[in-house]
């Protein structure tokens, strides 16, 4: 069904709204359902420009029971930002401004539409950096990356999203604004809905200022290469690395299929072999972390470790930041399907990795893995020629078996990406019907009407096709 | 009212239940309500030993509409484990085993019962240890300090208790037993409810067991003492030291009032001055971050400061650890009223300071300051004759005063105490009413009838001393 948005012309809005096909089309995926052909056209889109416009426009789509589907880049990885049931795609990247830079207090006040590259220039300015920043810092707002709860490189030494921002405010279902959190670094006064924004996906209110903490920048920063003769080695050097504590800002693991993909993609000269690219932050003693970790290695036959020269770690990280393209672009007779983002705890790391390459290689599927291995967490895309068939069902196949494997040893089924679309069936599996309860229970407390972003996040009912009944 | 409880002696349990009237006085208080004779007597204890326990007393009581408040060390210091309405005090002690210790992945599993101290213990069996372990470690349990979002002297580098928990076994108010969070160290998979129970005070659910994650300890520990000619010298030290992004694990201020109080409790030989405690956790380098932190305290015409020795800082340690004793013991005729912990952003720290100590002179009153400064939090207590009215009365305005000073900052209430009873009145001014409407929300989303340690954080409403009606 379609909904009736023509009310949206009669709001006084500062900001715009508009039918046209085009600007429709533009907003009907995100990356993944934009690669699989799943995305769904709105009814309308709307740029909001302030929390005022945001809330008149929830109030509106409240009173008439027509969904608001939140969006911004359109970066995210499980069909977040489709409009399944169509309505309003609420478009987020007008409201762009930095609000205020609070240096004293290491804090940076945000609308969401901000780009994440722009948060750590204003920050760098003042000595200071982001630390939770995914790799797509230029490609994804802020907004995006709190209602995903994201993650990046350096979350192994400083966390994910979440634990960098102080307070946010919220427009609920209704129209009603609110705020959450405290701009004081502890706080332990009534519910933490703050953190139960985050994650949220757009589906309990609409994030339109975030108060970010940041940190300063280490005085010394260095990056270096290991290579290892086989996976086995890289994996097992990772958890041990983990294990000994030593001071990593990132360690990331691209496996050789991986590496032959940035390869071609990028012509960085990088080995056909299984890789660690790792960076270190200090303010006095990076040499002796360093030789620490490469104790590490040693003690798993890493073929060679070297520390590079700012200039060529700038290229290495770039075509890790950039290897969803190179994987995109490898073959044109191939397409990315499922790419995955599971986590599991790191001794279950080595196995995980062995366990997918395994599965991959029964099923004759090309299975790049790469990811933030010291946080356990592995990414992946099953290659696949979309006209075959058997081809499809294998790589469904496949993404269900780790999925299923992560969450049997323990991890979760999604890292940094959300649940959205593509991880309904798995959310029961992982939390247990209980705890699928509750925050159902929340949701419908929250929005009653399921006008945000419905049908993410909670398992398909039989009535799929229909907006959820929460009561159920 | 009372309720008749009689009902849980036919509950076929593996637990204990009292009616006795020793038992019930024995759960009638926490540490302040203590002091304040604020008491509220339950018509029964319950004391269970196992999930399956806790979920057949409050499927019970939920059946018969009875109260049951969540009670372990009674250390809680906003009556957070009062029971306000009566009904069960369900005492969680005796839920107090270590379950399991996975070092590889730095992970212990608890029972909600078992005291902090046995934690850090076990943990340094495998050479870790909890970082956000608050300062009454051997007095409290590690449920409490779950359900308070408790702090110590190590977050101000390490984080709170929310950041090091990464999964609960909650039973809900009907019984019913949920898991949420997961042992992968990041997740974005559903909404948070982990941290909406982290610091919920046992009226969302009650936890029955705890992943926590753990650290490895140190390689190098030094602690030391700085001492300064006035207060504002310290205050402005510390705000400095964590603008600075000095690398400190411990910062504590202590004022001269609380310095003398220490003194005549423990003969520790402090001097009468502003001091600040610090404790440098380092793998190596430690001698560099001293240095760097010792010109900080030179720009505020820093009189004194040296790294002690072992003996002496534990010493030292304890004098502070314990200082809530010593100020309870100071003067037989005054007893401490009010136990504050409010936090503000650190760059009002100082203000925050200066206006304490000027408000408590004007009304005449001792108030000794001290806490984890580095966090821009401060802890105090009105010393007061209690049977001096006017006093009573200046006492009330200096508490309101700080609170509602540190929220007009920015900051919070409560950094790591809870809002119980005694911060109640503060809930909406800090948050705003929507934002307490939503809490409600939630709050009768997971406990519709309201049985879960009723009376606790939310304002006081007309029907004061009823049991509130969450529809509202």
């Amino acid at each position: 069904m379609t909904y009736d948005c023509s009310f949206l012309s009669d709001l006084a809005l500062d900001g715009t709204t508009s039918f046209e096909e085009s600007a429709r089309e533009n907003h009907a995926a995100d990356w993944v359902a934009q690669e699989a052909g799943l995305g769904v056209t709105p009814d309308a889109v709307v740029w909001p420009e302030s929390t005022a416009d945001v809330s008149t426009v929830l109030e509106a789509a409240h009173e008439r029971d027509v969904p608001v589907t939140p969006y911004a880049a359109g970066t995210s990885m499980e069909g977040n930002a489709v409009p399944a049931f169509k309505g309003i795609s609420m478009d987020m990247t007008k409201m762009n401004d930095v609000l205020e830079v609070r240096p004293d207090d290491f804090q940076i006040d945000v609308e969401p539409g901000v780009m994440g590259n722009v948060v750590d220039e204003t920050a760098a300015e003042h000595g200071m950096f982001f630390p939770p920043m995914p790799s797509s810092a230029n490609l994804s707002t802020i907004g995006g990356m709190i209602v995903n709860d994201a993650a990046g490189q350096k979350t192994v030494k400083y966390g994910e999203v979440a634990d960098w921002v102080l307070e946010l405010e919220i427009v609920l279902a209704d129209g009603t604004v609110i705020e959450t959190g405290s701009k004081a670094v502890k706080t332990s006064s009534g519910y933490n809905l703050k953190d139960l924004i985050i994650g949220s996906e757009g589906t309990l209110g609409v994030v339109t200022r975030a108060t970010l903490e940041l940190e300063g920048l280490p005085e010394q920063i260095k990056g270096g290469r290991a290579v290892f003769n086989s996976m086995d080695d890289a994996a097992e050097a990772v958890f041990d690395a983990v294990r000994s504590g030593v001071d990593v800002a990132k360690l990331e693991l691209i496996d050789p299929l991986a590496g032959e993909m940035a390869n071609a993609y990028f012509d960085t000269g990088l080995p056909d072999a299984a890789m660690i690219f790792v960076e270190f932050h200090a303010n006095h003693g990076i040499e002796e972390e360093i030789e620490f970790f490469r104790t590490i290695l040693n003690a798993h036959d890493v073929e060679q470790f070297e520390i590079a020269s700012d200039d060529r770690m700038d290229e290495l990280w770039r075509a890790r930041d950039e290897l969803a393209f190179a994987i995109q672009q490898y073959d044109p007779d191939l397409e990315p399907r499922h790419p995955g983002d599971v986590t599991v705890p790191i001794s279950k790391y080595p196995d995980l990795i062995r366990y997918a390459k395994a599965r991959a290689a029964e099923h004759d599927i090309l299975l790049p893995c790469f990811g933030h291995a010291g946080d356990g967490n592995v990414h992946y895309a099953a290659l696949i020629d979309p006209d075959d068939e058997a081809m499809l069902e294998a790589a469904d196949d496949l993404y269900d078996n780790i999925v299923e494997q992560a969450i049997e040893w323990g991890g979760t089924a999604t890292g940094e990406h959300g649940i959205g679309m593509g991880k309904r069936t798995f959310l029961e599996r992982e939390h247990g019907a209980g705890t699928v309860q509750v925050m159902r229970g929340i949701k419908a407390a929250l929005d009653p009407k399921d006008i945000l972003n419905p049908g993410k996040i909670f398992p398909e009912t039989e009535t799929e096709g229909v907006r959820v009944d929460l009561s159920k």
